[in-house]
């Protein structure tokens, strides 16, 4: 097979998460107050649309955390292969259906449904990472370099499936602390790095 | 006639390729059930999106493919010329079309005239990087290097204006079963490649 | 003044002309007809999208001619200094405005308020460029070879203003045939480039 | 830490620059006269559009400028680290919100909330702007050459995030004339480099 060159696949990606993570602000829709209505009413419109702006801010950044890993991962890919590609085209696929799964989620934010819906996406997203990651690793499409790192970037690609999977057992017990496990893993995992550092 | 550098088609084409796809995500439409609804009334609003999210992923595969195909073909382009730059930007036109053949789709599938339109636009697709294959081809903007490889490619370009003609075909007289001759042929299609290489 | 490499500005400009150019798309409305509408009434609304499909059309090879000179001119441009990237970043304006010209245009063709926005819209896309290059090329920010090239682009770039001024003044005076210049010219610039060159 | 190639960031930047810009042209709607009104009337019709029109021209040239500041930057910074990605990606949320906010000005300028929303975004911007190079510059990631330059870059940074909280401050006072600090602080920035450069 003829093997594409990585910087082609780098440039779809910069460009689906690049669309995908623009287009969730058109989920935000500026209110329909009138010309003339006060200014306190404004505000209140605004504030209202609290929901939408936290689901904004979280999607932007969590989008934003798989395109670092993403690019991380290619730090170390050398050459690309048409299953690597078709791995890829799937994990574009879910990151593209992010502006839907974050209206879903600012919309009906306490429905059981739409949250499960959302952290399926970000699941799928990271389930696809780690294919994507150990696939490369396991055909040797990776530079042999950097262990520590490559053993690092494996953890953490890792921990994003963990997070998400343990959203979704939240969301199903207690609706209201869905996103609790997001925070609280990301900082166990950065613990985790760091006293592994201090023991090495 | 000055020769543009193919790293700027490639860009646009990324570009083009990468908002198609994205945009195809806006055809998703958030439904609109009430706060209060109940979760199962949420779960059948989904569940009817079946039909959107179906199309959603083919059209995005679809369009996938012939990015992948596309750019198998810059593998072996070295120049660009004028005409060549034209033909891109037709099937590059043929590709931004596809939100609009997929919202068509995804709406009104049972429909003969949709199916025609929506297959119609992945066979413009197909035919126009055929020619811009073989012009390529013909006026030897490509390197001459694995011969083996470049007859695959020709091969599998050809096949895309096979499968949406036959597509074409089955629409006319078998709307319900339209979408068969795309996974018919490309396994067809992956035996006959295996077959070949068994042979030599 | 720190000279921008001239590879970013490409970038930007990809990007924008992409976008532009794929958001034309949504102007296309899929027609809402019913289900259980007739065939022929679904063949009805999507003729009765005629003009939209032709504006499409037209804008978007249009664009794609001034993409194609835009990057005829970078193949010659060395450097980028401030005032360029302002002319660049006013020239990218006007391209990102073509969605919404472009939906006067396919909504109220027979107005001549609307034919005056979008010509007017191009025109200005068109005198941007040729500011563009030619203050380039008085800066001496361009490459010193290929003198017929040069001259032959700045004659194309210059047939584009002369194209879009000529469109305006027939639809002041015969809205109906407004686009009949831009044909006309072209076939006429082609011409002309032919007989220079079998003169020389 | 693997440090990222600054080219990646500079795609995905370029990437939500050019959408956010274009996106800005979707708040422009086509105005809904019926076909057969009057050209007077329709002339009307856009002529009332003149607010959006103004908030399209000046936040597509703003967001231009943060640009090119933003590039200019990269023309010094050598290495990319994992706080510098994150404020980059913060920066990039705020520049993705740009279509948001210059809807909710179009529309409602006269009210001091808009306003206030709108300078906060870009003063948002600007800080993060300043965070990236000062954090780049005191963590040595940039090049040490040219400091004339690095100087300048320095001040013209600096001055974004003065613009706009003067903006902010006449803003709460003087809402009508809250966009007279930048052209103002625009052009004395102008006069005290052309000074300091005199002086030298």
């Amino acid at each position: 097979m003829v093997t594409l060159s990585k910087s082609r696949i780098e440039a779809l990606s910069d460009g689906v998460f690049s669309i995908a993570m623009t287009l969730l602000v058109l989920k935000l829709e500026v209110p329909e107050v009138m010309h003339h209505s006060s200014n306190q009413a404004m505000l209140e419109q605004l504030l209202a649309l609290a929901p939408q702006f936290t689901t904004f801010v979280a999607t932007f950044l969590i989008a934003g955390g798989f395109w670092f890993l993403h690019h991380l991962t290619f730090h170390f890919i050398r050459n690309v292969d048409g299953f690597l590609v078709w791995v890829n085209l799937f994990f574009l696929m879910f990151i593209s259906l992010l502006p839907f799964s974050a209206g879903l989620m600012s919309h009906f934010s306490v429905h059981p449904v739409s949250q499960l819906f959302y952290f399926g996406n970000q699941l799928a997203i990271a389930l696809l990472l780690n294919v994507h990651w150990q696939y490369a690793r396991w055909r040797s499409l990776t530079v042999d370099a950097e262990p520590h790192e490559v053993t690092r970037l494996s953890f953490r690609v890792g921990l994003t499936a963990a997070v998400f999977a343990a959203c979704i057992v939240v969301a199903i017990f207690y609706p209201a602390y869905s996103w609790t496990p997001l925070p609280a893993l990301v900082v166990i995992g950065m613990i985790i790095e760091r006293w592994k550092i201090h023991r090495r």
